[in-house]
């Protein structure tokens, strides 16, 4: 059988460069299109991530649509986007993994001071700081899909008490998770939150939901560690919650704009930390893994394994 | 029955101002003596944190000599410890769980490449730097007792490859840890790790251990996380192997002389980490727990337990 033609949509990222050995391990089932224009009625697959508005316009005959990563908020987005065509996202429990070393890192930070630490090393001081104990700095997670759920085992594990919340009500996940839904459980868990980790899909729902009515409703020195994605943050109104001291501080990896602009105020703040939306990325195994998986399906005529709701977005 | 009289000897701490709680609450069957020269022969238990030489000449009977936390070297070493006398350490989870923390803060740090994002932000600087996975981050641990092995647990739950080097053989600790033991099993895991972690105890054979030609057998551009004691390293030989270029940093938590020396050359060192010997200390609640095991094995003539082989230094 002929491998299935399959189309690289992305107006940012050349997708060929960012995951060329999954390409590659998947060159016998997927044929990757290099000319948009040969034939597009033929092409049956899309690999996509922030593909532009008309990008899905010239092929008629898609059967589904791949994400390059767990997030499909550009992808579901996407104007040219057919209600009815399977959007799949990569489920990774390597990328889960390494999103909770980039989480834990940052969380320990807080609890144990480690700003302060290099602020004295610079001042040559040889102070104690007495850190509280993990179980004395709750942590709250906004979301809790699968990543959520690494996450929170991993800070389990180290004695930090953990809430998480989610749209709905969930059952999964590891036992021990204090868990939050709706309006009342979010106003609930923040209350009770030291630590703030936004772990969000993008959605209708949830874009601009960290404003300053939402920080303000934190315990004074509560700390922000913002994972999902920059649209999900008022922008303006942490550098305000940061400047009153409300916040203590804001680990951001995610921004409204990126790369975030060389003026923005983020860069030089003293109690930001900067990184440029590496947290986490799904592994080009397990990209190749969701490309065969869906090959598999569209040529016996199956619906996709990881599909989302394109309606609810996620 | 009253209760035991026990003494508080540091010739460097407070002790009674270290661990009030954990005095306290022992108080139904130890009573702590604040002048060292009423009837010190009615005196059975001692508390201990690098006390002076002479420290225990003027207690002929006592039956045990608890440490403040899980070290001992201060105590097996002190000059008037009679080679009979048990010499108790603190075991505690907890402690072993905070270590952990500590030391997953700076291998995350490493692997994630932090220090170079940090120095990125200060540039205003937008790069993505492809950290590797844990997978290609060869841990290794010198020493492997509880607080080791609760270490090598979460490094392995994150990924990264983990061996641990003792001196002697051993079976117990989580399954996945390499082991090695010996001379030539010291020079095997140190030529396959990329993070070398400093957990030992210091007893004659440890002390000035990670010298030149210890630092040289590891390869290029690895981290050291140093927790055990300062003077397990020669200081000079860890700043001639930074600035090489040799090993690519350090986290130091524990010195030659503490507090460190306002002149010294780590404090500005760029590839260094200070932090004030504060990557952990036993709870309160450990030590008051220690405390009464030994007071109840000394009132019943038992030997009591957690105590240190006094010989061998740990």
């Amino acid at each position: 059988m002929p491998p299935l033609r399959c189309v690289l949509l992305s107006a940012t990222f050349d997708l060929r460069a960012l995951c060329p050995a999954a390409l590659d391990a998947v060159s016998d089932v997927i044929a990757f299109v290099d000319d948009p224009t040969e034939s597009p009625e033929t092409v049956q697959l899309a690999l996509a991530w922030q593909p532009a508005d008309d990008a899905l316009t010239r092929y008629p005959n898609l059967a589904a649509l791949c994400s390059v990563g767990a997030g499909v908020d550009s992808l579901v987005t996407c104007p040219s986007l057919r209600p009815d065509l399977p959007v799949v996202r990569v489920v990774d429990p390597d990328q889960a993994r390494a999103m909770s070393g980039f989480v834990l890192w940052h969380v320990i930070g807080h609890q144990r001071r480690f700003r302060t630490y290099a602020a004295n090393q610079r001042a040559r001081r040889w102070r104690y700081l007495a850190p509280p104990e993990p179980a004395a700095v709750p942590v709250g997670l906004l979301g809790y899909g699968k990543i959520g759920q690494r996450v929170a085992t991993d800070l389990m594990a180290l004695g930090f008490p953990v809430s998480a919340w989610s749209r709905t009500p969930r059952e999964d996940g590891p036992g021990g998770v204090t868990h939050h839904h709706g309006p009342d459980g979010l106003r609930a868990m923040l209350a009770g939150t030291e630590v703030l980790i936004n772990l969000l899909p993008l959605t209708r729902e949830t874009r601009g939901l960290i404003d300053a009515a939402f920080l303000r409703q934190l315990p004074r020195g509560a700390y922000l560690v913002q994972v999902g994605r920059g649209e999900h943050l008022v922008e303006a109104d942490l550098l305000g919650a940061l400047d009153s001291g409300h916040l203590s501080g804001a680990a951001l990896d995610v921004f409204a704009t990126e790369p975030l602009p060389e003026t923005h105020a983020f860069w030089e703040h003293p109690a930001v930390f900067v990184t440029p939306h590496e947290a986490c990325h799904a592994s080009e195994r397990a990209i190749a893994r969701t490309l065969r998986a869906t090959a598999e399906a569209v040529r016996s005529g199956r619906r996709p394994p990881d599909t989302v709701d394109t309606a609810r977005g996620y």
